[in-house]
């Protein structure tokens, strides 16, 4: 039976009638998540607090973070440890720390930001909280929307960097918030060797989901940084991750890495703000996870708990939603992005939220919050239990399925 | 026997053909304070990991800080505990943004402080990592000398602030970093109380030591806040606190408090550079002290373990220095300010480092490194075992005795 508006309608008010409150919003991992990091919690390390160099994790310094856990993840990140630095709990703070230093003292010999016309591109749809940074901090976005394909738009960005004031681009490399695409290396290579007006110019790479796999295929992360010393341009790149989706979402390890003349940059302006981080923290993940093989064994606990979720979200949009709009099936990360009719997608966010599906608001994936299409929905399958995901989707699809015939009328 | 310069030299060449190599530099716990708090290693979360409104502590959020630890703080600081943020590894970081975010977004309804002619008042001697801070930020020091009795000077802060580019100020008001004076309830009302031109004018009131008594006075913060808001200020300022030297120097819990305007300022701003402090260190030290007791109980085994250190220093300098300068006695903190007989600092830290005594640089305690008598000298007495630092303060007062003797010639 083909849909029409009123059975729609009938549909919905059904859904309505059944008082649900479900939450599709955030990327968090689910509790059950959490628990393959309990470890972390019964490490005993009162007799235990000291690294390999004999320090006292438990006093002040060690502005560079545990070497054991650099360690770890220099191998996952290909980055080497001497230009990998592990921080705080949010690789987030790195991001924003960083724009300020550039704001406040500028990027390597360059003058500060502030005051002058500084714009980033913005791969769309993206990160809420990239842009969020960027338009507290004063920064001009300019949209970049990702082809059709999901690959980067190589000759718009290329053609964006000849204008001076574009200093910085965010991206996602692997696993894209939302969309799950990832960069391949000849888009990578191209990137590193573009020619750029600004001399400054800076690519925030945020491989926030490098080992964050959904299937058997286990890429290693992009050499990005040797790309970029081959390409002639050896400080174009910040590379950002951290555990928050590996351990525990709030109480993770971040790192930062990037060419030695950035990191001492970095270091110099960060050793007024802070002493060290905490190295307890980190050195219980070391201890955790023992080596790099250790990560790569958890993050497939991971997959086996949140891979079904994904097949679900992939299940009931083909069965509801063909031929009304598109959805991504990512390998990887945390995100499938619904792609509903144009000029559907507010409505359709508000009619779920109607009805006690939280839904992330429509247009946050863009810089300002504005889908010029009112298309994307961002969805985050990790964190409600299966039986409810599947409600919440099914859910979903109708809000979309009515926000279309109401605009057919 | 008086002492000549020539039996200064010939007892200087004997310790440095000693081959010493002590450190009496940085206001750091020893390790058997920092075993005080092993308890936090070796609590098991594993089952434990919901604050008591049920929120997983293990996941994303919870951008105030952990209830629970903030509500022995709360008690400790005599803040509220709405008015009370609960943070990182490290109040300075607090101190730092704080100021970014007045450069980069302005006070309340300033305008930027970014290009402005700001400056901070600065008491003299002071924390080094203060001016450090807004030497690198760009804000101009204007230095403010303690009286001699180790009060504030009022009525010079009260001509300054009638500079309308005078917007900051520092302040140790308790056991102050390095002098060990404490501002009392009059100065500190009438700090609350000053006319000031500009009136964003803030104090940055590091409250560092409030609980690090040396003796068995324990007296209770002052509760500026309220003498601020009953001043007409409530605004006025901003309050930092940490357990850096509580529990564990590099892995605590850093605070800051402030006025209801002020707390909604930061966290505004705040909320584009993280998502949320750590919440499971915070948990555990909130599970490790129970209560503001356990905190009370806490600090009088370190005040066990640091107070006969404190009595070695004043011992040895009264034996030695007598009539050769001058030094603090505190009853709390972590340091003796000895003031050197002028022009012998620079020389005295300098010798004592070529005889294998490190000791903070003189004129750290000033704004641009410069003590204008070259006569402070920052003893740290807390690092060192009890023989090592008798080692170290007998022979620092040597230095002390043959600068002075070189001096005079």
């Amino acid at each position: 039976m083909p849909h029409t508006l009123e059975t729609l309608r009938a549909d919905y008010e059904e859904l309505k009638a059944r008082g649900l409150s479900l939450d599709l919003t955030r990327g968090k991992p689910s509790a059950a998540q959490l628990d393959l990091s309990n470890g972390l919690l019964d490490l005993d390390l009162s007799g235990d607090h000291r690294d390999g160099a004999g320090t006292d994790l438990r006093n002040y310094g060690g502005a560079d973070g545990v070497a054991e856990v650099r360690a770890i993840f220099s191998e996952l990140l290909g980055i080497p440890v001497p230009q990998l630095l592990a921080g705080g709990n949010a690789s987030l703070t790195f991001m924003h720390d960083i724009i300020v230093h550039a704001l406040l003292h500028g990027v390597a010999q360059g003058e500060p930001w502030y005051g002058q016309d500084v714009a980033f591109l913005c791969p769309t749809p993206g990160y809420d909280r990239h842009f969020a940074i960027t338009e507290a901090l004063g920064i001009r976005m300019i949209a970049v929307p990702y082809l059709a394909d999901g690959s980067l738009d190589v000759p718009a960005i290329a053609q964006h960097l000849a204008d001076p004031s574009v200093r910085g681009m965010w991206l996602v490399p692997q696993y894209a918030n939302p969309t799950g695409s990832s960069v391949d290396e000849a888009t990578a290579r191209a990137l590193a060797a573009l020619p750029a007006a600004a001399s400054d110019f800076r690519v925030f790479w945020d491989n926030a989901y490098a080992v964050h796999h959904l299937t058997a295929a286990e890429p290693a992360p992009l050499d990005i940084l040797r790309f970029a010393a081959e390409a002639g341009n050896p400080d174009r790149f910040f590379v950002f991750a951290s555990t928050s989706k590996i351990t525990q979402a709030g109480a993770g390890v971040s790192f930062f890495g990037s060419s030695p003349a950035n990191i001492a940059w970095y270091k110099m302006h960060a050793s007024v703000q802070t002493i060290g981080p905490d190295k307890l923290s980190q050195w219980r993940h070391a201890r955790f996870f023992g080596d790099a093989d250790g990560v790569r064994a958890h993050m497939r606990r991971h997959r086996a708990l949140i891979a079904p979720k994904f097949a679900i979200v992939e299940r009931i949009l083909t069965e509801r939603l063909t031929g009304h709009g598109s959805w991504t099936t990512p390998t990887g990360g945390y995100f499938v992005t619904l792609s509903a009719p144009d000029g559907t997608a507010t409505r359709a966010v508000q009619l779920a939220k109607e009805a006690g599906i939280a839904v992330t608001p429509a247009g946050a994936a863009f810089p300002y919050g504005v889908d010029p299409r009112d298309s994307v929905i961002r969805i985050a399958p990790t964190m409600p239990p299966e039986a409810d995901l599947e409600t919440a989707i099914e859910a979903l699809a109708l809000c979309v399925l009515l926000a279309e015939a109401e605009l057919a009328g």
